[in-house]
């Protein structure tokens, strides 16, 4: 069973590295960017078959040790 | 209109992030773990309001910018 986990920064903390892109794209020609956010996604591959136990696993994980719950938010997808 | 682009190492390209990932799960007594691939995700706010020709011009952002097109791939999302 695969799942995703996307983790981003909570709205209100600052991006440099997304704040980077946008200048970037700007740069390069691409207008109508009005605004960029960077995060991090990660693909398990789990031996668990029961999805709702996979995901409350994936959920720990998260808390433990994958997303820095002061200051990013995390989401679980089972795909 | 927000986009969500997606970018992932290719398969069969190393990923050493996601090694140790997958190594410090283990640690924390996460068994069970059979692989981990570590990515990126980028969010951008767009003017556009043309679906079809927002996604065409993030295609062109991910070719020139946010994607290292010889070791990875990228997908991209109209929200």
């Amino acid at each position: 069973m695969k799942a995703r986990v996307t983790i981003m920064l909570k709205n209100g903390v600052l991006d440099p590295q997304g704040e980077a892109i946008r200048h970037a794209l700007g740069t390069l020609g691409f207008s109508g960017v009005e605004g960029v956010r960077q995060g991090k996604v990660i693909e398990l591959d789990l031996a668990a078959t029961d999805a709702a136990a996979a995901e409350a696993e994936v959920g720990r994980m998260c808390e433990q040790l994958l997303a820095n719950t002061v200051i990013e938010s995390w989401r679980v997808e089972i795909l």
